[in-house]
Parts: structure tokens; C-alpha cells; sequence
């Protein structure tokens, strides 16, 4: 477990993406299940990814390196509801040298929903630790005002 | 489209495959959302493949083939709830040079909840189409009451 | 079952909705999962009524009215990948007293990859059918030239 | 955050609840995709409620509670692939006024695969916290040797 708290304040974060909340992703208690959160936090980390410039495409492919989530931490704030647009505010954590944690804080109108920390270890297409990619171990080192990134799109 | 109607009576079908539903299953509508009736298709196919000796695991690993989904028809008649103990009941539809059909009837307390048809091609690897297997072809070419097969447990 | 076709051809669409795949809904054959396709449909059906001043939420709210799914057809064409942006077009295709159809055609740069129908009955909050609302009575017979709207995001 | 870690052992586990990996929750690195453990644990939860005579259905209709997931933690130790046979280890972890805490171990073949806490609010209809039902409550005081439950399949 890698010792690491994410930011209380949305405006610590250094990227932000919005998804909607899908009506399959509700359950017969009228909001969001709690499992249908870890994808709208990958596809954030897929975003932010694209946004500072390595697609976890190109990260799989060139690299040969999957970031497998080796521990997630959700806790639950705040009901989500079908066609809620939903922010998800990420940064890079911190790192180690074959894995990393991610934070995110999910805000509905600017009201927090949700905080959460995903943990990811290197691993070559056997599962075996890599090294984290040199880009990756430097961003991680850079001070919090560089890390700043704006989606592309 | 291969040419095929699954039989509405469940007495007529060769197997039978039992899944409760989830409480992630269902949605805001209070019942079971309709893209989750799809894996309950799949988990009763791969159970009925083990039945007859012919592992999908194996069928994927010996002969480099998957039963890729290349059509499916799903008619909603009930719905189900949360904790439902669903009766899949089963039976390969009609079968082509590189594709085949099964049909399936949900029921609840014998009660149809669900009829549907999954087409399937046989592709290799690469997706290019691969003739069935030769267990899959002499099957298909069974007499229905020569087709009757029950679960190993 | 309603007799109806989607159309073959992107251009003959009143709406389209971008999706993008996320790797959550990837499976082991490396490609989207056939389940994960419905909730795109989903998905671009909700943004086409919002776009035609119809939200969902208010339809539920307001009339009182679920577009239960009743029947789905879905004919897969090519595979879709990770990360693909998905051009979901959509139009509403037939409607009768109490139900009405959906047509689908799934594109990536383009090129179809899937084509789909949904029916839906109207039904209020105990399951019984309601009939259609005016709004959507009038939009169906309506000639398909006057039918085309944009989103509005 | 109420301060609970699961046994690393087994054994020490009070309910075991199998499940069977779908291919559906397999993702395109090959193995199961990490937002699919949380039904995992969910329906483990509910098999338990159900063997110690507190079925959900029942406590949400005749108590009028839910049992909100307001945390969760979640370590993936080794991957889990399709078709993999899973015994869910469970146990009541411990329990406050108005929330209690869950813990898992899941094993395959005996070998732990992942290690996991949920954690629950008994919320009322509208999200309001209700105090523990006092069955829970007892259950959770009561040593641990106790607390053992079998499936009553």
C-alpha cells in the first residue's frame, strides 16, 4: 500500500474529465452502483494519459507495459443519479520504482461525490513488474504546479 | 440470420443452467437491466459446452477457435428482479458451414421471463471464419431428442 | 416485433452520438464485449431525446412513462477495440400504440460495425402499458426529411 | 474509515461463497477486469445474509434499510481468468451505530487472489442513517468462533 492521500480541494487536481452517468450503471436503489465508479476513474486515467501526451495504447504497445490496478480505495460521499455529468478530478500520486497511485475526487456541480486511490504496478505481458517508464517516474517527481495538463480535446 | 426460432415451451430444450440474479444487475427501473440478461446467455453456454465435453477453454486452446457473438435477438417478456432464480434453458438452434445458432427461454418458477438467439461464427485468432468443429457440425445434425445432455454439477 | 429495418447508410440518420470504448467493457478476445453494446445504445438514445427536448428523467418524471426495452436486435459487423470513437447514428424508426422502434447504425472513421434495434413499450411505474406520448406519436409520422435534429451540446 | 483488516487466513473465515468467473467480466489484458470483483463480493454478501436468516430483501422491505456501500477497499494479489472456480471468504468485520464493516478474502484453488473491506451505512429510504438492526448489532458483538455460518444452499 502505497502511503498517499488525495486532495480534499478540486482545484489541487491537475486534470479533470467529465463523464455522464449512464442509466445502466444505476441499480433498484435509484443511483449509481458502487462498482460502475471504477470505470468513469479509468476512463479518466485513460484522458489524462492522451492529455500529457502517452496513450495507454502506445504505453502497451511501445513500453510493453500494462498498469495493472493492483489496489483501489473508494469511499462513497455522495449519491450519484442517472444523467448526472460527473467531474472527475485525477492526479498522479505518487510513485515507486514498479508501481504508482493515482487520486481522484469526483465532484457533481462542484460538490464532492466521491474520493479514490488506485494503485498500479508495471507488469510485462506475463504479469512480471517493469520498471516504471522514465516519463512516468519523472512526472511524478516534477513539483504539483508543473503536473498541471488540459484535456486535448 | 440464420433462419431459426427457439421453442417457447422449456421442456423442449436439451439443457437447463441456473443464475440468481445480482444486485449490480439491476437498475433505477427496479428490475434487471436488459444488456445483463447477455451474460447469463454466455454463462449457460459455457456451462452447457462443459456438459458435453467440449470446454470453452479447450475449444479456444485445441482447435484456436472462439464462438465469436456475431448476432443476438433478445425478446423481454417479464422482468426479473433482484435474488430471481432464472432457469436458462438451452439448445443449439441450427448450424452452418462457418456459424451456428443457439436458442435460449429464460423462466422463473416456470414462467417465461426471456426468449432469445445468440448466432455465432467460428473464427480463428486473427477473426478470419474457421469451419466448426466436427463435435459441433454431427450435433447440430442429431435428432433434437439425441441432443438432451445434463449438467455434470 | 415490429417490422422494421435500420437503414444501411450513415447519411439516412436524424442523430448521431459519439461514444468512446473504454477498456472496461474489452474482454478476453481482446474486443468489446457483446453485452457492452447495449448501453451505447442506451446512451445515444438518451442524449437524442434530450436533444429533441425530451429528456428522459423528464419523461419519466413528468408523463410518468418507462421506455421499457421489450425486444433488442443486434448484428455485430466488426469488432470494436479500445479506444475506438464510435459514431452511434440513430433514428426512431416505427411507432405503434403503445410501443415504438429504435434504429441504430454503429460507425468507426466511417465504417459500419454494428447495426441495431431496440423496442421499447410505454409502460407506467406498475409495467402496464401507457400510450405513446403526443410528442413522439407526431415525431413518427412524420416524414424522415423533418425528423433530422442536432445535438445540442 | 472504521479501522478493520481481514484475515489473511481463510479458515479463520465465518461463510464461503463460490462463484464462477464469466467471460464477460474478463478484459483485454486476458484476466478479470478490477471493477468486477465488487458483484463478487456483493453477491457473497447477499448468499450470507440469506444463510443467517436476514435475507436483503428482507431487510430492506421489512426494516426499511439499506445497506449503502460507503467504502471500499480492495487488494488484487494475483489475477483472477475466466472460468476460474472462486470461493469468496467472508466475515462481519465490525460494526458501529449506523455502519459495520465487511471483510473478504478470495482464494482459488486455496491460493489467495484478492484481500477486500466494504463498508456499510444503514441508510432509510431517502439516505437518512438508520441505526444498525439489532440482529446485526448482537451478531457483531458475539465472539468470533460464534459468528460461523453454513450455506444453506
Amino acid at each position: 500500500v502505497i502511503d498517499y492521500e488525495p486532495p480534499a480541494d478540486p482545484s489541487a487536481y491537475s486534470f479533470t474529465h467529465r463523464v455522464r452517468v449512464r442509466f445502466a450503471e444505476t441499480d433498484a436503489m435509484g443511483i449509481v452502483h458502487h462498482a460502475a465508479y471504477l470505470p468513469y476513474l479509468e476512463e479518466a486515467r485513460v484522458a489524462y494519459l492522451k492529455a500529457i501526451g502517452h496513450p495507454y495504447q502506445q504505453v502497451r504497445s511501445e513500453h510493453g507495459t500494462d498498469f495493472a490496478v493492483i489496489e483501489c480505495r473508494v469511499r462513497y460521499l455522495r449519491p450519484l443519479r442517472f444523467d448526472d455529468e460527473v467531474d472527475v478530478h485525477l492526479e498522479l500520486g505518487a510513485a515507486r520504482r514498479a508501481s504508482f497511485a493515482m487520486g481522484y475526487l469526483l465532484t457533481v456541480d462542484g460538490v464532492a461525490s466521491c474520493a479514490a486511490v488506485t494503485e498500479h504496478a508495471c507488469v510485462d505481458e506475463t504479469g512480471r513488474p517493469n520498471r516504471l517508464p522514465d516519463w512516468l517516474r519523472e512526472l511524478a517527481a516534477a513539483p504539483r504546479a508543473d503536473r498541471v495538463v488540459r484535456p486535448t480535446a
